[in-house]
């Protein structure tokens, strides 16, 4: 991964010292026009320097907005909408919120102003624009509760043990940096699935924890294989303390959904070797395979009987910006701790607090998303309607994008049983890796800069999540509407075919 | 600080363990209502326990949001609004931009129109549910830049060297967490001013840094010293490697406005001893004496020439929580960073990456804050009478807090020349800190502890800010509408004088 950690480097660079000397000069002319000096350009030692920055940043690796997306600005941003909105309500009740004047206006249905009073009431101020409790705003963790025991078939869910977040990353890096301590060879040990989602690596690297890699199956449908797990455990235990296991399911980049049984033996793996859960279920609506369904970590632990539901420690992640809605703009998130020490959870507040609390408005959509209409609500129906469209697009081109890149030669896809990504295994010629070592480039970023620049399609080099040495793959979404992601795909099998005979 | 650390820890504890106990109860009880199991108290040692705990975290103390305010709920929290809503305008584009469809109504004004379809434009899928640029929304940016040249007086601004951020306290811990390196002796030392707003010495604590303190002159209307600086600073390099230097101008907690001169001495000793300069400007709408005036950074910095000019690193901050809207809740703000080494560029911008982009809406907000309406806009009038009397009313209050306070014997309270707080002195019998320490508290929190207890009014011991040694302070937020200040202020010297009685 240092060469990719050198190209998002370099991506970056290009990009920067250009645009800083021109800053810098037009800057100095204007300054001299308005304050009468010439500045000279001699300038001492920077006091920040890539040598004196912190290295833990340094050492971050961040490809989903690397250099390709740097390169293709904001086209992968677009791509990341589920659709432009999902369902009407949600913009009603946000703006009923921003604006309470409207909540007069005949031209907003009731359940729509019913949601909104209710947030705004709960809110200092009966506003958004109000902080609110570190934790989130009370009236919005008792829905996430509600929710939550509602797809758990009635597993119980406790609003004090609701963290309400600015988006997922934000409560995934507040636990690891909770749970990160020790030095050298009893420094804590992380586990993360290859691949993963590149937030992992990132957040581990700032903390200074050790990241112990454990491989998904690719062979097998990306499934999690518990030996994997006793094999990767068992290595790290000789150079640090492995404290933390991650999963990510449904996967990203990977797409798996898994099944009852693996999240039952992970549960037992984790009692077993004393591990933190981190769950990341931020796909949890998101699944298309019809020999699939979500199961949700804290709801196989409550099964499992209290052995395991009174002693696992377990955090589960939630977001706005995925589901069948996709406001990812809002930055709205919850995680749900249970089993936590009571001193920890007064640590974990003290944590949120300094930065006061997450953004009202992604806590108010978050609010909206675990609490849609019911039967009987004005919006009933069209939500229904507008829900059952997504997911049934989704799920359509789930299969559709399966099914085109497994026709073209010398590209596998497994199965997109859920989530929002192809991750298809692109196998590349000999003359392709020379040619990408001769630009320095890891062989898929180098795939991934010609597909960019010969089609315009920006997808995220595989070397930027992780894959076994040797495989070679590129992450991309399924978000765009059918008809353009049928063009989409054409253009990446023409592209492949002749990638194939130009470098044969 | 270590009692305060202490109470800090406590504080959150006493509340915890009973809910937490609670929870787990009825969790159990419902669970084996659903389950049909009975689990067992019996568990095994925790994974993540107070000892096991990143012990940085641990050492991370933050008053402002500390034990009294744990006690007192919400009361702060509802304080801490200007006012609901400070300018009509406002809620108005954000609504436009949350919901587009009222564009078309006739019950909007032209320019909040304008505005939103501006802001909308430059979003992804013209939504701010959409992801945005790591560094923020181009226009946005662009607006922010005008916004300063504008405020400096035609000293360039360039949109490339903004960053867009979620509030300022995620600017200035973003930029803490790159500048921060080095072992033992040359560990980073970030000289801050005491008192402090306590994001500094979490923050710090945090990345495991070294706080280096620099005492506001209290005698002197809590002036900056530089003489005093440069104590600290000799006095700093025995033991680390000061590199940073933080100042709060308005100052928080101490609502101090630093004169041009002033900012010249502390530019010309960043420059002499180099320093990288964070400078915190959240306040530079608030200034309240008719004898201060605002001076940005960066503009004397430009003035004082090209020597510094295009020497001195600075990063400064500002948001939307503050100044005459006080949208805290959007969590909007900003950064400008001059003089930043090219490839650092990158590495920000990648370190901002991980967490995606900064909420949209707090961006937005952001814009509408730096882009008020002109002359010759339709809501020009009425957003300029709103603003002359939040900022007006805020001026009064900021006077007759001083006066009022001055008036109560043991009470000494310097000028309100700019920020939203008081942070008057207060002198202890020996009695009461007698008392205090039989109850392990600090004197101070002892003495919020029990307005708190005896009139329900929320104020922050000064020992979660840090004062002289012996000193005594509390901060009281001034933003409470006008009678309900008076009431507030006449209780709190009802408090004091039966305080002193009872501790004579």
């Amino acid at each position: 991964m240092q060469r990719a950690a050198a190209l998002v480097r370099r991506g970056c660079g290009p990009r920067t010292p250009g645009s800083w000397g021109r800053n810098q000069s037009s800057a100095a002319a204007e300054a001299s026009a308005v304050l009468k000096v010439r500045p000279e350009r001699s300038r001492r030692e920077r006091i920040l320097t890539p040598e004196s920055m912190n290295p833990q940043v340094k050492a971050v690796e961040y490809a989903v907005r690397g250099p390709i997306v740097l390169k293709a600005g904001e086209i992968e941003l677009e791509l990341q909408r589920v659709s432009a909105p999902a369902c009407a309500l949600f913009p009603q009740v946000m703006a009923l919120c921003t604006y309470p004047n409207l909540l007069d206006s005949p031209s907003f249905p009731e359940d729509a102003k019913k949601r909104a009073r209710r947030i705004l009431q709960a809110c200092g101020g009966n506003s958004l624009g109000s902080y609110s409790a570190s934790q989130g705003v009370n009236c919005i963790r008792e829905d996430v509760a509600a929710y939550i025991t509602r797809r758990d078939g009635g597993v119980p869910a406790d609003p004090d043990n609701i963290y309400l977040t600015t988006g997922a990353s934000d409560g995934i890096s507040t636990i690891l940096k909770i749970l990160v301590s020790g030095g050298g060879k009893s420094r804590t040990g992380v586990m993360i699935p290859i691949p993963q989602y590149p937030l992992y690596s990132a957040v581990i690297s700032e903390l200074d924890a050790i990241q112990v890699n454990y491989y998904l199956d690719e062979e097998n449908c990306w499934a999690l294989n518990v030996n994997e797990l006793r094999r990767a455990v068992q290595e790290a235990k000789d150079h640090c303390d492995p404290k933390v296991l991650c999963i990510i399911n449904p996967g990203n980049p990977t797409g798996q959904v898994q099944s009852r049984k693996c999240i039952e033996d992970v549960i037992h793996f984790a009692w077993e070797e004393k591990l933190f859960l981190l769950a990341d279920e931020v796909y949890q609506d998101n699944v298309y395979s019809p020999d699939c369904r979500f199961h949700s970590f804290k709801k196989v632990l409550y099964e499992m009987g209290p052995e395991y539901s009174s002693n696992v420690e377990l955090a589960s992640f939630h977001s706005t910006s995925k589901g069948y809605m996709g406001e990812c703009g809002y930055r709205g998130g919850y995680m749900e701790v249970i089993n936590l020490h009571p001193e920890i959870k007064g640590q974990l507040v003290k944590l949120l607090s300094v930065r006061l609390c997450p953004p009202v408005s992604g806590q108010a959509a978050m609010d909206i998303v675990v609490n849609p209409p019911v039967p009987g609500e004005e919006s009933f129906e069209q939500f229904s309607r507008e829900k059952e469209s997504v997911l049934g697009n989704l799920a359509k081109k789930a299969k559709l994008t399966e099914d085109l890149f497994n026709q073209v030669p010398g590209i596998h896809c497994n199965p997109l049983q859920g989530a929002m990504y192809a991750f298809p295994r692109i196998f590349l010629p000999a003359k392709a890796v020379e040619a990408a070592q001769a630009h320095q480039m890891a062989p898929d970023m180098f795939y991934c800069m010609k597909l960019l620049e010969e089609t315009g399609i920006c997808v995220v080099p595989g070397s930027g999540f992780g894959q076994r040495e040797g495989t070679h793959h590129f992450r991309m979404t399924i978000l765009p509407p059918v008809e353009k992601l049928k063009t989409v795909l054409q253009k990446v099998k023409d592209f492949h075919i002749n990638f194939l005979d130009k470098y044969a």
